[in-house]
């Protein structure tokens, strides 16, 4: 099987899936994702939610990343890019864990000195939490850079990078790692959800140019934990989010590809940002997941590029 | 302060540079790093050695993909994405944690079910070991694809993504988080440091014009352990690994940029790959460390990319 990672895997994966379930015992992928591999778009591993991208999918993606920033108004060059780990004092100060226990993706290891002797270095049980969680979110990372600061006029930013949630199910669509493009605004009172509605405009526009029919639907985040149900009911009645719903395969009645959410003075108060002389700054952030935007876009247009629209052919 | 992350967040640390210790106790950066953050290259982050990365670094970047792309010998459209955390079992069975413990992240999070009420959940000790980690490298994820199979021709790959070493220093380029690109060959015993070989003399070339004077050098990976010396010892005995060697910042005397490998039968034998009728097969990987290789660009061309060669510019 001379040729590159797409043909052999392709090969591979269709005799296996004569075979059955392949000798290592790894569950072939659902159907859905089967289609997908068979249009050359993504290769499975071992770990449902967990997939590889083409290069004919990367390509896409690559134009599907100018389109955002092209809608940027604030003229962004382009975004900075987080890696998937963050600093696990910045997620907690975000007090991630306590909202969402179980999406987080903690990191252990080894300490570098001080191993007695003789201890099996395999064993992950001698692992400790390390200085790092897997990034939840690509937003968290710009807080920290205003932290316990004032500022006196909003700032704009344009970031993206993978993020972890470490989800129970794994029908396609549901990643465990997943890669986000966010913008986000940190701002005072008033600004705060006037800049998320320009980009709800903003974003009817956009989707219906790479031709995706999106419904926009008041949404809240799926808090856990004794203050959840209260900070939900807050974030529904407050229209504090809204997500941008379309199918990503052939039966899904809508997944949730984008989502613009305004968070009032929640992570300006934590992160102690102030705005001028008017307490603590609002932020806002219209966040696209990218690979959801992908599947939907293959589930809209097929695995033909010529078919495509322009925008991203 | 508005304007885009860019300008934000250099200001932002200008002034924090003028005061000091930021109030949030971080340190600030090193001053090979704070010379990047000036170049508008990269920015901290409150863990060393985990920078993020600005829109000019990244389409410098995907040019220099493009360059690798180009090279390739069995005309790759480009790399196959693979998401920065691996199956466990990917990564156990390849003995990645034996060979080197201290470097390996390990992902801990919640089971699904079961917690007992009233258990603090955002208690990291709550959290056992998740069926993936951090991927260490990417060439990982290309043995499982073969594995338990026999293969009669040769396999190229070509793949990409984000890596996780635990490193215990951080001087700049010695990243916690960080790309690597990888070229890929399972095949027989002859053909594996053949192909190797001429990965380091496309290298020789490749690196040359983009204006980067490497040095070769035989090397060997730091393994641990007591079987560690004895396999160091055999590295560079048989000749195994280059290293590819050029200054990534001011004071250095050369870092390993990129690395050329010859593994033997070693993966072949773990994931059970058989080659014809010869027994297991043979791999070779050719690895870039991306962010490294931009370093060593940012070093030697300087901030100004007009200055740089055409190839990149």
């Amino acid at each position: 099987m001379i040729g590159t990672m797409t043909e052999t895997t392709a090969e591979t994966t269709a005799v296996r899936g004569q075979e059955g379930t392949a000798a290592t015992g790894r569950d072939l992928p659902d159907e859905a994702t089967a289609r997908l591999v068979a249009g050359g778009w993504v290769l499975p591993t071992a770990v449902p939610g967990l997939l590889c991208h083409t290069a004919k999918f990367e390509a896409v993606l690559a134009r599907l990343q100018a389109v955002l920033t092209a809608a940027d108004p604030s003229a962004s060059p382009g975004p900075v890019w987080y890696p998937p780990v963050a600093p696990r004092a910045d997620i907690d100060r975000a007090q991630y864990a306590e909202a969402f226990p179980h999406l987080l993706g903690s990191v252990h290891a080894l300490e570098p000195d001080g191993e007695p002797a003789g201890l099996d270095l395999s064993d992950d049980s001698a692992r400790r939490p390390a200085d790092v969680v897997l990034a939840p979110a690509v937003c968290y990372g710009v807080y920290p850079l205003l932290a316990d600061s004032v500022i006196t006029e909003p700032v704009f930013c344009d970031v993206a990078g993978t993020c972890y949630r470490h989800e129970a199910t794994s029908e396609l669509g549901r990643y465990r790692s997943f890669r986000m493009r966010e913008f986000v605004t940190v701002c005072g009172e008033t600004a705060a959800p006037l800049w998320r509605d320009s980009w709800i405009t903003r974003c009817e526009k956009l989707f219906g140019e790479v031709g995706l029919t999106v419904s926009v639907e008041p949404a809240s985040d799926p808090f856990f934990g004794p203050g959840g149900r209260f900070m939900k009911t807050s974030q529904i009645q407050q229209n504090l989010k809204f997500e941008f719903v379309v199918p990503v395969r052939a039966d899904d009645a809508g997944t949730a590809i984008a989502s613009a959410n305004c968070h009032k003075e929640h992570l300006g108060e934590r992160f102690a940002i102030r705005f001028a002389d008017r307490g603590w700054a609002h932020s806002s952030c219209m966040a696209f997941g990218l690979e959801r935007i992908m599947l939907a876009l293959i589930h809209a247009h097929g695995d033909t590029l010529a078919d495509w629209p322009d925008a991203l052919a």
